[in-house]
């Protein structure tokens, strides 16, 4: 019933290729299916200004897609002249999730850039970001504590995203560009290596929906962070 | 317990004034509590570009704040020459919101702006100017009907938002400032009259939360939407 | 004769709220008619950096209008991106004009911005928002009295505006919009309390005028200003 | 007692050459001491939107300073991405000025645009931009009938600008720099060649002005206006 | 001597993947040592306005480099809120590159975007964009010819690019970062497939250069393009 | 055979008057025929930050060109909010072209400025900002050392630039603007008073071109230079 033929809560493939961009502190390619996502973290010494003398550091990220990585090309953002409101708001997101993820006294007064550049778009791309991100993140403060500036592990736990809705009538995991441009419900979902909930995004793109829809979506999203959790560890061995 | 020394679950008192601005197709005052949002409604009689030949129409909403409508004063976004992040990402929810309680097609190819300024912000102006905003709409509506230029109510139910959280450990509805800038979870939930879901957006501000937290503020969240849909009707008589 | 059937030397009828914004060390909504502005004040610790170590303070102010104060709605200014030519304008004579009516030294090194939001225009927003900006401007000035901050009242006098014109051959007081499109001569006087100029805009709009034609408006100018001054110490009560 | 040890009344030398722009319809480089501006007329074929099957045409200004034409550089503003908003009120106020003295009837759906860039500043530079902009409106005009284009003189008479005074208390026409910096009152007189008025702007700079100062400064308008329609007249035989 | 261990005269290895981007209908991955950049082609069925009824298609291109591409990271174009100098030198570069390579007028009133986004950067960025943009707009043309809708082959001949330079007193061929950060002249020439010349750039960054020093960095581009064109041929076999 | 009916090897007349703007540090207008560039060169006492510190000064550039200064009206960069990329190209040229004359260390940390505004163009406007704007530091840099504030000559050299081209056929110098939007192949040339070369950009215009042709232009470019040498030797007189 799905475009792809996938089972109602079979998540597409997934890879995460570490160590893809050489001058970065941390950095992978993430896959999920044809949605492939460039990460890299980059460490800067100094925490934004409002953090000054708090001890506290930050975790910030920006998302920006190749102009060909969808169907028809986009405008190239920094031709335009600015950032959407969607780029906009997908980038503070991946932000606001990793964040939730680092214990920021930990990390000291200190700032990791967190770049999500989409190559190629086939649906999912903020979760793809966050997924990879977090992966990124990983590595860079894992060189921060090898290198003993860090002596706290910051990293809290995993943080993964997926995205569900309601495709024909059904639940289903892990929506492509297919399945996402006619859901009649779309959803986001940030959790911990835990389950635990980091954020919720549901919204109706056409009909309404329920409590009961809620928890459907709900359960395969816990279905597909396990494995995307799975997906991350086997990137780090 | 609260600040305001409200129950947990008791919203702030709720008004909306029709009528307040002279020139436009609909408008209200909302005041939620210290939170005053003034919202207007332009019938235009073009649909955007992409809906050209496509018999359907659009609503659309852009969102500011006076410059100290805070407590501090902000930077006004026309001097610094763009709309943040965050009223980017506001105004997207207030059009998509309310576009998801219209039917466009009866709509017809025209557009329906919603102006949502907030005069004065203590907490949870992006639910107030979903509220207000849908009452603006549902004025300028009613002018097409009554001139017969739209034939069938192309408004398919009320729609209404409020934000809960979790503060001091305990689900509150209604956050206000004080709250807000100090829950662990902040969540914002838009519904029909008929109670039915068109957005939930749910973010752990620090601590993760669980599925049991969840169900908590969506029982809170269905109690404040119905005593709003209260005050929407109650302005229209 | 005229479109609301005053008499030549008749203004419109004129409100000044106080204390309508309570964040704002001073504020006030005033109404000129169907004309409505917001106006508030703030205090800011730091002068402008051109002062630094002068002893001076400043006085600035920032004008906007919302997108449907007006009879069809204007671009919001934050969205296109910058300040139009007029509002830049506007908000430059606001801040000369109250600047004009104020000791800096006695102020010492410290900045108010005046805002002046347009709720609903109908003519004259630019004079009512330099009357009602000295009315905030006044009441923050007191709280710096209050609180001992400043000792010499740096307020020299009131500052008043009020507009004229030649419509349909005949020179009158207060410009409504109806008259305001239509005039020959448009112009616009900034007095003190003591009936000193601070700023007189003249401009032929189609035909140009004479000196008596100056002499007039000039003359009904300080006829309305007299009003003005006496609605600002009503407010102030 | 005037830095440059004129009279009172006396205006400085003004030169106006034409036809230094070879490509321009009209041109001319105005000098009024040691304030040069070049000016330029450019006409198109077509009129603003705005203006589509009016039958009538447009007349508009736009107004730059050399980085370098001040004792110190300014920033480029094509570098700072924007005209200052001194900038823009001065091309709205020149633009303004010549509109009234043209029939835009006669002119016919065309849009001619004056550029007035100035070389090297010493005070007045809009009043002389706005006098040599005259000058080079006039050429192309005369281009436009010449081709039999245009049948009828759009141009209804001459316009000119001088700028006055209160300068250590005394009454001085045509302020340089020197001046301006130190005036108490300082005002723009725009005039037609028949000594009407098309705009008057006074400010006050520290101390406010009486009626009796406007008359003052008036009648030295009239006298410099007189001289520089001379000039006017000289350059364009 | 080369901090690379090169010969003088020696390429870094070049490999051309396609077909990467399965949205593009041309795309390649090159990478030039550690420089990579992905290059697309996409094919819009307008060309630019001022072609219109020209019978004259145009190729054009856009360049980007990914923020951490560099060995520290750069701000984001799209955050900044515009393309540099540099990126807007580069990418005209590119374009007028390629087109040089195309018979406009076979290629009919359509428009080709190359975008060359850098991925990882180790000098060299604007001549691998232009060798791998080459191969991107090849594989996009042979679609055109393929579906019937171009008939004659616009590709003139192969268009490739390599830097040369004087580093440490001595003539080497393709520079990576380490060099060209010191090099003493710095020089891009863009070669035909038939070793004719499109374009030379040669610029001291120092010390000045003479004409012999030209003909023999001259001499080593040849060299260079030649392995080049032999790159372009292996990729598209 | 030229529209100008010049010599292949003939430049166009070329004059250059200094002192030409009183509040700059080195101002000259060079005119090559009918192209007229302002020069000035502005003194700043810092130096960028990026050489806080270092004991070496900077030398940059700014080019603008008046909205006439071309057959048709090109639109204002200022008001266009942006400059182009064809102008940010230039004024990096100019300022790397000059910097490669001077000894930044003699310089010390200061910046000169170098503004390069084209009245009127008719064709290689950028070479002549070249060679006007090295007049203009030339004669700045005399102002340093007369002070006594720079003690050893940073100058090592003049610098000049000229452009040849291509033209029907033909190698030809000094392209004015009716060759050079013909040319085949255009070609601009920097080189010290000694012939030594600063850099050289050759782009085919249409057809490729060979060795040989680099050369024949390579002849005329030092034939032009020596002409434009002893045009700033005598305008330094």
């Amino acid at each position: 019933m799905r475009p792809s033929a996938r089972h109602l809560d079979q998540m597409r493939s997934v890879s995460i290729e570490t160590g893809v961009m050489k001058h970065a502190e941390g950095s992978c390619l993430i896959k999920m299916g044809d949605t492939h996502v460039l990460c890299s973290a980059s460490i800067e010494d100094k925490a934004p200004s409002f953090l000054k003398n708090t001890g506290q550091g930050w975790v910030t990220a920006e998302y920006g897609m190749l102009p060909r990585a969808t169907n028809t090309r986009n405008r190239r953002e920094a031709a335009a002249g600015k950032q959407s409101g969607r780029t906009q708001e997908i980038q503070r997101l991946i932000g606001r999730a990793l964040r939730a993820g680092v214990d920021r006294r930990a990390l000291g007064e200190r700032q990791i850039v967190i770049d999500c550049d989409v190559l190629q778009a086939d649906g999912g791309t903020r979760c793809a970001a966050i997924t990879g991100g977090w992966v990124a993140l990983r590595l860079a403060v894992n060189k921060l504590i090898k290198a003993g500036i860090v002596t706290s592990d910051p990293i809290l736990d995993h943080v993964v995203a997926v995205s569900c809705g309601i495709y024909a009538g059904q639940p289903v995991l892990d929506l492509d560009y297919a399945e996402d441009s006619n859901a009649g419900t779309d959803a986001n979902f940030i959790l911990t290596g835990g389950a635990r909930l980091i954020e919720v995004q549901m919204s109706a793109e056409g009909a309404s929906f329920s409590r009961v829809d809620m928890g459907q979506l709900m359960d395969l999203a816990e279905l597909g962070c396990t494995e995307l959790v799975a997906a991350q560890k086997l990137a780090l061995v």
